[in-house]
């Protein structure tokens, strides 16, 4: 007998057929004979039809009420599932952020958890019933304001709520099977990864990743809460991430660690020399980065930190950067980097507004590339990943415009329009490749 | 400079245009120099389509998950009005029941207000903001539990936020131009009555008139709450209600008044013997009851007594009772009464659990009833009135069959297909109709 969280997407709770499909679901879980406490997102495209009549009142809607609108979603969808689970005969009670304990600061749209203090969720679990929670919503501490936690908010409700309910496992169900080692959609024979420590999914969420938000298995590693992604369609056990060291080879056939049971247990069955491959926990790729390139930058000490300065005072995320060699005879150099695409424009008027002061020559904006990681605890040891990465691109005729490495990761930006033959070239050259019929169930990307 | 309470139902916001027609009338409130407070209904059909909901995933939904799930249409109306309103460039917050601390007892889905505490709303309003309150919802005292407040709940809401803060009036806005002599659907010469009291707008409201329930009558005439009844369509006068001892004659111009000010002044444009006219506020009816009759019930004291007990036990309110003479012959006599039609099989089945000891020969059940009330402070000491009504209902060849009066009500059960006229030979014969041809605008019930 456990506790179990478990957190139900949109899509998972779309309609009242879905609905009462997912409280047969918690009913089986409460009947093994767990405790169950359940987080669940609003229904389908609940969310997206408030945003609509937001903006149809309002051009400029105040974030506070913006937030008020929105939980409405979580309210219908927790209180319908409450019904259903009650209906099957199982106690059954739903809590709003506020009434869970879920404290956050006045960050309307994107605020962080502070606290969690679910004392009537730990006594909904006293009188054995399954305590229903609105995810993606908090309230302000003094104020009593609702507030939203912006993207991915219910799952980093649920495994909030996990940790301060000291819960065994947090169950993310989503449309998908699990983690994958790379997006089934562009390549096909990607495996299902069974398991995967915080930080090689810290990567690959950062890289991204889209099943589970990099915000929530920040959380989660933090507080060590064990992480299952599975499918809210079937019974199959999906993807498990915990604070072990190393990842399970992905190459191992899923039946060698026995009756769903997860273990470290390395499986030996795949050939000579295995063991000492390094291990990789998949092929992440992210399209949603421009490239901003300064031209003709004095190449003089402190000219390079005050570009960074001015485009982390606009607000803007840095991601990779690249410098090139400055040419001896002018004394200039460019300097690119990476960022949202959604902050483009922000950044491109940051720079131009000191260009002047820097004394730069001018802005060229890039948004059709593409970024391309390879993410796993191996790489750590093992110096020939990088050289087996770029054979693999160099082979496939794939340039590579900018490079970034971390201890467990390495990023290459590409061409927007070569990003899927990378990706499939890398899946293949580092043998994550399914060998068996699988049957890989995926329907999208996770709400 | 007034505070104003304002109440807007759900066919005032019933999508994204009614919402910024509202938000512009609030508005223009606020320019004129008032502290306005808004009380909201969830958007047109919205609480209907969220009972569908629940009755597709259960059955028997139960009522605190119900409550929750029906709070959400409120919270979305309130935040998109709010948006609304800051878009015009003023100020605004939306308030939850709890928010705006209404407190009520735990019978959800129909609680009782046991105490409101407006401090958010205070200070909102010290802050130069519009306060949007979400009508129709509370919350427990110690649980934190959401409930709704039934049946005109955002009404009852409106009135007793007027009452905690001590407002000048409350404007319950409908769409329909005000409280009518008639229901204008039955009776197209029906006109708006401008002044009315509590007492007799409790009458007029138990009689069936719709515009505003029993509840929200009661709750301002305990708080001494002036309650302005007006349409959300048009810039006119509604009704006023208030606790002056008599009404306004309904048929005295509404010019003669003045510049839409309400005063206590009498017209004397009338003719001759106007002054000795009892004065009349309006003829109400009801198609809601339905009848039972116990026949042949032994004529001894105490059975009939019995009977009722037995009938309250069961949770049935009575209406008007009847007890025919005895006769002499047989010891037995015959008792009818009047019942809610939704309460029928009830109270049958309870007396029929009983007949074997009270000893009554049968039940008749009838349905097909309809109650027609006059209302009016007038007829308290003109007796001639009820004798007025007899006649008329007789010229129009109507039949009687059961009848109850109060101090300022005298209400008659008719066959249900000859309410409709009845209730305009009544109206004729009070001389309630319209003399002008006045621009009456009706559009149904109000919500």
């Amino acid at each position: 007998m456990a506790l179990i969280v478990q957190k139900y997407g949109g899509s998972s709770v779309a309609d009242a057929a879905s609905i009462k499909r997912v409280a047969k679901r918690i009913a089986e879980s409460k009947r093994a004979g767990h405790d169950v406490v359940v987080v669940v997102s609003a229904m389908g495209d609940t969310t997206d039809e408030l945003i609509d009549l937001a903006n149809e009142v309002s051009p400029m809607p105040p974030s506070r009420e913006m937030d008020i609108l929105l939980t409405a979603g979580e309210r219908i969808s927790m209180s319908l599932l409450a019904m259903a689970i009650a209906n099957l005969g199982i106690q059954a009670q739903s809590f709003t952020g506020q009434q869970a304990g879920v404290i956050t600061d006045s960050a309307h749209g994107k605020a962080r958890i502070i606290d969690v203090t679910p004392s009537r969720i730990r006594n909904a679990i006293a009188q054995d019933a399954v305590a229903i929670v609105a995810g993606f919503q908090g309230v302000t501490q003094y104020t009593n304001d609702v507030t939203t936690l912006g993207r991915g908010g219910s799952d980093t409700t649920a495994v909030a709520l996990a940790a301060a309910l000291m819960a065994d496992v947090c169950e993310i169900y989503t449309d998908v099977d699990g983690v994958f080692t790379a997006d089934p959609r562009i390549v096909p024979t990607a495996r299902k990864i069974d398991r995967i420590s915080y930080d090689e999914m810290l990567e690959m969420a950062a890289s991204g990743a889209k099943v589970l938000v990099l915000r929530c298995v920040e959380y989660a590693r933090r507080y060590d809460v064990p992480i299952h992604v599975r499918s809210s369609f079937s019974g199959r056990q999906g993807t498990l991430v915990t604070s072990a060291a190393t990842a399970v080879d992905p190459t191992a056939p899923r039946s060698a660690t026995g009756s769903g049971q997860h273990t470290d247990q390395q499986s030996d069955e795949q050939g000579e020399g295995a063991v000492e491959q390094p291990i990789i926990s998949g092929v992440a790729h992210d399209r949603s980065e421009a490239k901003i390139t300064v031209v003709g930058v004095p190449d003089v000490p402190g000219k390079a930190a005050r570009i960074f300065e001015v485009v982390a005072g606009a607000g803007v995320n840095i991601d990779m950067i690249v410098q090139n060699v400055s040419a001896a005879s002018t004394g200039l150099t460019d300097i690119s980097f990476t960022l949202p695409a959604t902050d483009g424009q922000v950044g491109i008027a940051a720079l131009t507004a000191v260009q002047g002061d820097i004394g730069f020559e001018s802005l060229q904006y890039d948004d059709t590339i593409g970024k391309l990681s390879l993410v796993g605890a191996g790489m750590r040891s093992h110096p020939g990943v990088s050289a087996k990465l770029f054979a693999a691109l160099s082979t496939a005729g794939i340039n590579i415009e900018m490079i970034s490495t971390s201890e467990i990761r390495i990023s290459v930006v590409t061409r927007a329009d070569h990003l899927d033959d990378a990706v499939r070239a890398v899946h293949t050259a580092f043998e994550l490749d399914s060998t068996e019929d699988e049957a890989v169930v995926y329907g999208g990307t996770g709400r």
